[in-house]
């Protein structure tokens, strides 16, 4: 299989332009996709931190740490992933094929996203295009908003003798549409924490199908908004009234719900911090 | 019994070595929970790394990148969390009040620990005794190893179209225990992700209690162990065989259980890596 992977590359790279040498890349051609963390510059690993600044290109996302492409050498790409144009493919598929060609062109390319690159992030759909055109590839995980966001903001998503699971689910349809994947009936049964991302526009539906399922009305529930960026903004309501909230409040995303009874901890709000 | 606490750790610590000042020392006084991320030195945050430099008092897990050890100036105080004695209290409580006395000594005290505080980490307790002490105290996130494990195992723990939703649960104990805080029958019938923590001893009954609740036996399982470390292995079977691979295959702690279609996913098995 190696073999064959290895006649695929020779074959991909037979333009010639592979064999181009940059003298100050330290990098060899690939692509690392690297998570970047909720927002903060200084929430992406050190691992990430090191990838990204021996990068030839840079693709990043928008929720992404901009900050660190400030740092980046004048002679480094840096292309913006949500201004890629859509053309005959669908964008994911352009950001896959700049992925692949940078990265056959010689160039050592950092895909650098929100978050964590598994966690809604595509990430591995990118890594399939690479390992499909037989670029070499890597993963670096990074700071998972769904868990991240809720502890900057003082709420921890499990809590000895209160919840011992915590459901991390998207919004991003809601529970009666045909291309919902989750059973909200049965996480409507689940009794720690549930975190919904992307969940500003249809908060309503998804608390009307956890109390229609059995949540009690009086679960609290927090927002967090913009979650570890300078405007971080946090919520506090109960299932009962979530969607009113959200309404009365302007929740905006992009917003995390956290449910459950660690969104009613308070203690973090009365840490001194530094 | 705080005074109870505060009498057995006066006694544990009556070497007096927590009395020394460092004139060097570049921090303000007080706590920072730092999450290690799974082992590996270099998937700690940088914001973790550059508080770790700056302490007078590391205390770290047995779990928590042990490397990052090395680096600390000589006359950092660095305390084994995994042997702070028992003594009239809970080892937690300890850990408590060795946080919270060295803050007050004027010390500033990085409590390095193992993947993110708020996973199981307890870093919640950790912080509320800071609060309730009046010691400044902050959380820094780190890379949570029930999505970096697998995803460093080449398993994403969401993918478009695939799974929406991940619980992340933890397997201290079994599903018929009365402290368990789980509803495992609800849970058998999410359709995404399950990755169970601390799931070496009790999968076969934990596997069986989500084949009762209606969960396919082909639904495949991966063993992540070592997450992260040199050692890792990762072991592939289904719902119905879980409790034989993790016997035939005598799997170890730490281990993790991903369950749902994503664990069968090979895709990252041909990435060639640098």
């Amino acid at each position: 299989r190696s073999g064959a992977v290895r006649a695929a590359i020779t074959e991909a790279l037979a333009d010639g332009t592979s064999l181009k040498i940059d003298d100050d890349r330290k990098h060899a051609a690939g692509v690392a996709l690297v998570g970047g963390g909720p927002g903060d510059a200084d929430l992406i690993t050190v691992r990430g931190r090191k990838l990204l600044a021996e990068a030839d290109v840079v693709v990043a996302d928008r929720l992404a740490p901009v900050a660190l492409l400030e740092e980046l050498r004048p002679q480094v790409e840096i292309i913006d992933a949500a201004k890629v144009p859509y053309g005959r493919a669908m964008r994911q598929e352009q950001i896959n094929e700049i992925l692949v060609d940078r990265a056959r062109a010689g160039k050592f390319v950092v895909r650098l996203k929100g978050g964590d690159p598994y966690v809604y992030g595509r990430g591995f759909e990118e890594l399939q295009a690479c390992v499909d055109a037989g670029v070499p590839v890597v993963v670096v995980p990074g700071i998972s908003s769904p868990i991240a966001g809720p502890e900057l903001a003082g709420i921890p998503v499990t809590h000895r003798g209160v919840t011992h699971e915590v459901v991390i689910v998207s919004g991003h349809v809601g529970p009666d549409h045909p291309d919902s994947l989750t059973n909200w009936e049965a996480l409507a049964q689940m009794r720690g924490t549930i975190v919904i991302m992307m969940a500003v526009k249809r908060i309503d539906e998804f608390a009307t199908a956890l109390l229609a399922g059995g949540r009690p009305g009086d679960t609290p529930v927090a927002f967090i908004e913009n979650a570890s960026r300078p405007d971080q903004r946090l919520l506090r309501t109960d299932l009962a009234h979530a969607g009113q909230t959200a309404v009365d409040q302007q929740l905006i995303a992009p917003a995390i719900a956290v449910i459950g009874p660690v969104a009613g901890f308070t203690d973090a709000d009365r840490a001194l911090g530094f």
